[in-house]
């Protein structure tokens, strides 16, 4: 055992690294916004004073950048592994839903802040700008999906993609974890849902 | 011509009836939040005086209260409609999202508004009460769908009901009227998306 002499005055209060710091962060920006929030906020909200913050982090900004980063960072993560599935369209696309969903899932409160930015700062529209580049990626799919002749061509390409995403979105508003389905299942829903639709096809009558 | 002897103090001043200041207030609180918004950042963007607004509504609270109502009036009205519905639930249930659909886009920014609201006050608690009611008959339909065998059995039906209105809703983050698709488009993709999917069945070789 390890002990660490002569940091006393340290016991009982809360450590904060950089990560737990963020994640407090995170939270309080989605209850009350980030432009609801001041770092006097997070410094009462932590229990720790605003230059114990300033120790780790330069700014408000910067944990925005590093949130949203983090989020960003897990959908392009699953965006590259997709361009390296050979094949069909429609294969990389319910590749990238599938693996969407997952990264959702796993850094929900990050996901929920970046869907939420709104533009009003430079961090703020460069994840804007992060988010069009991936809605883009997601569009080329369904037209290519679409000249393959694997999906629908009587929708607007970018319509599809807005509307599939949307379903994807919708995770952070709804979704507990601990509750219900596991991120695997919920993953499989999705593509259900998306690709093959709710309806079941009638059934030959057994008589 | 009729012409108004004694007024022409208002002449040159926006004049603005219940509606019209609704509007302005329900697009300011979409803009910079309902928390984030007060009667005075309201008067300053009407050009009037905030004992004018209050001669029209006692509160910024019933601002709120009457545009969320007109959102959940919209679709409580299609629901109703829904129920009337002879024959098969998926039926009703197709009814219902098509409908949803139509109201979302005519009555965009007080739907966008509803789906924002997060349960500080009472008129907020009072919406979400009513959205679960709404989120109920959804998955009611979507259940008794099931057992009549036209929805597919092996996904749970809340979670089928939050993603097809996952997919609706999302229509507030990114259509914007005036561009793209017509209202009646819009209904037909989310449809055909959410009930026979996106991708095609394979098309037997011609050759």
């Amino acid at each position: 055992m390890t002990t660490t002499p002569g940091s006393p005055a340290r016991r009982g209060r809360p450590g904060y690294d950089l990560e737990s710091l963020l994640q407090v962060a995170v939270r309080l920006f989605n209850e009350r916004g980030y432009d609801g929030t001041s770092m006097e906020d997070l410094s009462r909200k932590l229990g720790i004073t605003k230059s114990a913050i300033y120790h780790h982090v330069p700014s408000k900004q910067e944990l925005l950048r590093l949130a949203v980063d983090r989020a960003l960072g897990g959908l392009f993560a699953v965006a590259a592994e997709t361009e390296g599935i050979e094949g069909r369209a429609i294969d990389r696309l319910e590749h990238l839903v599938r693996g969407s969903v997952l990264v959702l899932v796993e850094q929900l409160p990050f996901v929920t802040l970046l869907l939420r930015v709104r533009g009003n700062t430079k961090v703020e529209r460069a994840a804007l700008a992060r988010r069009r580049e991936f809605d883009r990626i997601v569009t080329e799919l369904v037209k290519q999906a679409e000249t393959e002749g694997d999906v629908r061509p009587d929708i607007d390409p970018a319509v599809t993609s807005r509307l599939l995403f949307g379903m994807v979105n919708s995770l952070t508003e709804w979704y507990r974890p601990r509750r219900g389905s596991s991120p695997a299942e919920l993953a499989e829903a999705v593509s259900k849902i998306a690709f093959d639709g709710l309806r079941l096809p009638p059934q030959p009558a057994s008589a």
